[in-house]
């Protein structure tokens, strides 16, 4: 029999913090570059079109000893029925054995991860003095999205955020961002006074709803989308040069936020070609022959090496499409393991 | 947060019994069939090429309101670090909202069911009045294959056991085969005197250890292949008029049991047509152009069902493709969860 520890939601949520997770999420990203990782294919199923689906993702940390796998499942009419949309775990082995380590809830890991990686686009692609950070969509990514932008980005002065369903509830979404951010994220960094002060000063900027996205898109220095849309909410024409995209939502055949068109003048940057192509923001460009697989630069992990440059001037465009792999999942779960184990958290199950 | 109950191997043995797995395994089958069972793409990953592997198997069965997966691994050196080779878990969760119901230890549901298969081979394609089966492998499905076929077929006089590599490992197990059995199998029916005398009754038979395979194999009836080779044990021009197979071992490329030839003059019924043709033992037939896809007469949930027939004469050689099917796995493991509600077996966790 085997013991291995479970982690519950609330626990999962104590033991990250953005910071450590975008530190983190790079290094998952240049472990696969450097063929310390590989992604098995991903398992997508629809319960029903638009209501309700669930992929399972996985792969392998060789680098870390593990394997593992992330389920989540999707499931629109939960929230009607007092139960959040996505649920999900992951579960991590030991890849010298196959011996189960540990399974957590999916949902925490899943929301930093993916914060992480729109803040590490911004980071590697956007301009350094980029002011305006216009985001796209305001369900449960968008506090998550915004916190590692701030992080990453010294000098964001306005957060303008877009809904295209609900103006409304953008402007409530934007009246409590600060106390909102400093609640979720802040309380990790109360030990160490000079960092809580410094991320305190970043959150202490201006929040502005907007029901005008083609002018919040002009203003813009970084935008991030993060949508279940399945068609493009910005146009091609709205988007002034040195522009940077992180595009998150896109994580399945059908869904795209922003116009297939930008990828022809854009510097392409993605997280796994493969999945890019098949499921991410990337699809549609390529599938109507706009881009070839081989016009996207690179894969970011070799960006982040300095293998390959991310933006080379001030004009360009630059798209990361971030359609979220598994060993994001499987190296903050693991980082989750070993500090619950540190910290005694979690129940022992035997297997 | 979610509680779900978490039942470790000791317990998932105790829960199981083989004549119940088999109606289980049935129903899986005839849920395919009738659309009310759908299973997703197979993920397979090799961590080292003959030495450990690993795979997932999920899918949802409509008709139970459930779907999930079940991994296992594969780590051949690990017996030499006292573990199993096999280590490996199911999870089942709602259908309707993506909650977690359970977790279990994958391996006595993999071999409970799987033993299962091959014997509702026996069941639905061998001849009824079959007297000798030859099981090729003496490894851990050994007692499965022959419980499950023993519980299937009324007329079993003599089991013949060979094992490639070592006569007397195969001598060993026939040695000990009759009170192996009945420790293993019998208990759960220990409260139903008539079923447990049948069932001691069809466990005192003869059983014998060969290294003839060609003679073995000329006077079966039935022959059950459950090894992990890569090559063909059993050549057709040995092999009688009559004879059903059912071939448990080949579930990944590469692996192979019976002489690829023997798939153009047999009736050949499989577990799943794309598992059979990408994994199974159909593989090389279907690879060499031996026989097409078409040449597969039908899945065996449809025989099952009356839908098509199995054997047509006394004379027919029948193969029976069993790649094993998350589906197997999903309808044993929601048994399991019932059954341990009931008594209150496991542990429940959260996530």
């Amino acid at each position: 029999m085997f013991p291995f520890r479970v982690i519950d939601q609330v626990s999962v949520k104590q033991l990250l913090d953005m910071k450590h997770v975008i530190e983190l999420v790079e290094r998952a990203y240049t472990l696969k570059e450097q063929k310390e990782a590989s992604l098995f294919p991903m398992v997508f199923h629809e319960f029903a079109p638009g209501k309700a689906d669930m992929d399972i993702k996985s792969g392998h940390l060789t680098g870390a000893n593990i394997f593992g796998l992330k389920l989540v499942s999707w499931f629109g009419e939960n929230p009607a029925k007092d139960l959040p949309a996505l649920v999900g775990f992951v579960m991590v082995l030991d890849s010298d054995t196959g011996v189960p380590k540990g399974m957590m809830s999916g949902e925490p890991v899943t929301l930093m991860r993916t914060g992480a990686a729109g803040g590490i686009g911004a980071k590697y692609f956007a301009r350094p003095e980029s002011e305006n950070l216009l985001l796209v969509g305001c369900g449960h990514l968008a506090a998550y999205e915004i916190m590692a932008t701030l992080i990453t980005m010294k000098h964001i002065k306005k957060v303008t955020v877009y809904n295209a369903n609900s103006y409304e509830k953008a402007a409530t979404f934007c009246a409590t961002a600060k106390e909102k951010l400093q609640d979720m994220f802040l309380a990790p960094y109360q030990d160490d006074q000079e960092l809580y002060r410094t991320l305190l000063d970043r959150i202490e900027i201006e929040y502005v709803a907007t029901d005008d996205i083609r002018q919040a898109t002009e203003e813009a220095d970084i935008i991030i989308t993060a949508t279940p849309s399945h068609k493009p909410i910005i146009m091609k024409e709205w988007v002034k040069p040195g522009t940077h995209f992180s595009c998150i939502g896109a994580d399945m055949a059908g869904k795209q936020e922003i116009d297939e068109n930008l990828f022809t003048t854009a510097r392409v940057f993605v997280d796994d070609v493969t999945q890019a192509i098949n499921v991410g923001e990337t699809k549609v460009a390529v599938q109507k022959g706009l881009i070839s697989k081989e016009d996207i630069v690179a894969e970011i992990g070799s960006v982040i090496l300095g293998q390959t440059p991310g933006r080379l001037s001030d004009q360009d465009i630059t798209i990361y499409d971030s359609t979220g792999i598994a060993l994001q999942d499987l190296i903050t779960a693991d980082y989750i393991l070993k500090k619950a184990e540190e910290k005694g958290v979690g129940t022992i199950a035997q297997l």
